[in-house]
């Protein structure tokens, strides 16, 4: 199987991408509801929580893990490399790759919670590949509280959208990576505040092309993935606002198991 | 000691008025902030952190437990008091008890996170009091991520207060209860908001006040409280954001121990 693990229910934006490019490939995800939100931790608590996370999902056949939580991949992604043998994606690599190849100004602007802000992993990256770029970060911890409320639509939601793009805007980037799952869910508010000129790169969708492509180039592992079109859910805390985003973010485009068994993980 | 529980920081409030109302007593504050919020979580959930948070109390030398945590309080006051030996206090029951002792109309209101709203904790008690109330609910889950965000003074604070109180104001009632000790730090706006003639319940000081009655009534337990004037704070997660805000809502009023030694709990 393949493991998604994200810190609550943003993940399931990259979830979605993963199943429409890669069809029929099972797939387990399991969200950390009760510990959510992670962007506000220190950088050694998320550590700790995504360490034990991706062990519960190894526990469970699963063998390519894609980590859908950037703070996670930000403070963790060298100390899972380090602890686990397979393959682990993270949503921030795709993302920065896709946005240096096509920024002409190298103005590039990074929006996410405060924690992967801190954690400096997107400049770290972005000025890896190319030293010449210029990167204006923007932490918006409001933005998951507030799809999580529902108000995607809300004139408020649209005005501090604007608030926290207005640093960004001012340094005329080119490109703008939505460093965060849950902000696909806001992307036509954020293309509306930031411009049309601007290009906006979505990590969910370039880490499941990123996926595809390993899987060609890699048949034996592919091999070993099952293909019964299964998904499951699994989540530490279960609420009806969770059920209800569930079925905002993924139905009806897939098959779901019943969410009254899927608290199956043992107690941290 | 006196224990103080709160998932979070927002207990912080109620730990400074106790400090005020009964100078001198020595204090020991728990947030949970490794997993918190807990205000959007379920009841189980909720109710089994709890548990754990005021048993790591009682190993303390905690002789009283004060819950500044509403959430905790409504979905798990009856299973502490049926485990633990120690006196209970929470901030739910003075609240209500003061709202109804003032209300000439019976028309009250409470602002709180959405699992205390759905434990129905205020209704249940306000209506054992007086059966004769009618009570309104407003679930305001951005509050708390716009207060630790440090928003406390912004317009688009003061417009979702607005959207959030709007359909208690209608319902013209008299009284509004404070669910959350988070709201102690919009209480000016709020007032605003919902006008000047609708008297506001602020928990944290009401809980302080009853703490205060009892101990008079209860000098046995009032002189095994050690009284040295020193208040110890311990987070399970420590943040820049956790220390700025420890030091706006307390400072300069309480000695502080060092932030840096206070991660003394054992990982959950």
């Amino acid at each position: 199987m393949i493991g998604v693990f994200d810190s609550g229910i943003g993940g399931l934006t990259v979830l979605k991408d993963l199943s429409a490019q890669l069809p029929g490939y099972d797939m387990l995800y399991l969200g950390d509801t009760a510990r959510a939100p992670y962007g506000s931790k220190s950088a050694d608590t998320v550590s700790r929580f995504t360490l034990e996370n991706v062990e519960l999902l190894l526990r469970q056949d699963v063998r390519l893990v894609v980590l859908a939580c950037h703070t996670a991949a930000g403070v963790a992604m060298k100390r899972l490399q380090s602890t686990f043998t397979v393959p682990i994606f993270d949503t921030v690599a795709p993302a920065v790759d896709s946005a240096v190849a096509h920024s002409r100004s190298l103005r590039i602007g990074v929006m996410a919670d405060r924690t992967t802000v801190d954690c400096g992993v997107f400049p770290t990256m972005i000025l890896e590949a190319r030293p010449e770029a210029k990167v204006f970060l923007a932490a918006c911890p409001l933005l998951v509280p507030l799809t999580e409320e529902g108000w995607v639509k809300n004139p408020l939601t649209r005005m501090i959208v604007k608030k926290y793009l207005h640093p960004l805007k001012v340094r005329r980037i080119d490109t703008l990576i939505l460093g965060n799952p849950h902000y696909t869910l806001l992307s036509s508010v954020i293309q509306t505040k930031i411009g049309r000129r601007v290009r906006i790169v979505d990590s969910a969708a370039c880490v499941s092309t990123r996926l595809r492509r390993y899987l060609t180039a890699h048949p034996d592992l592919d091999r070993t993935l099952t293909k019964s079109g299964r998904i499951r859910l699994v989540f530490t805390d279960l609420t009806p606002q969770i059920e209800k985003a569930v079925e905002h973010i993924l139905a009806p485009s897939l098959p779901l198991e019943s969410s009254a068994d899927i608290r199956q993980l043992p107690p941290t």
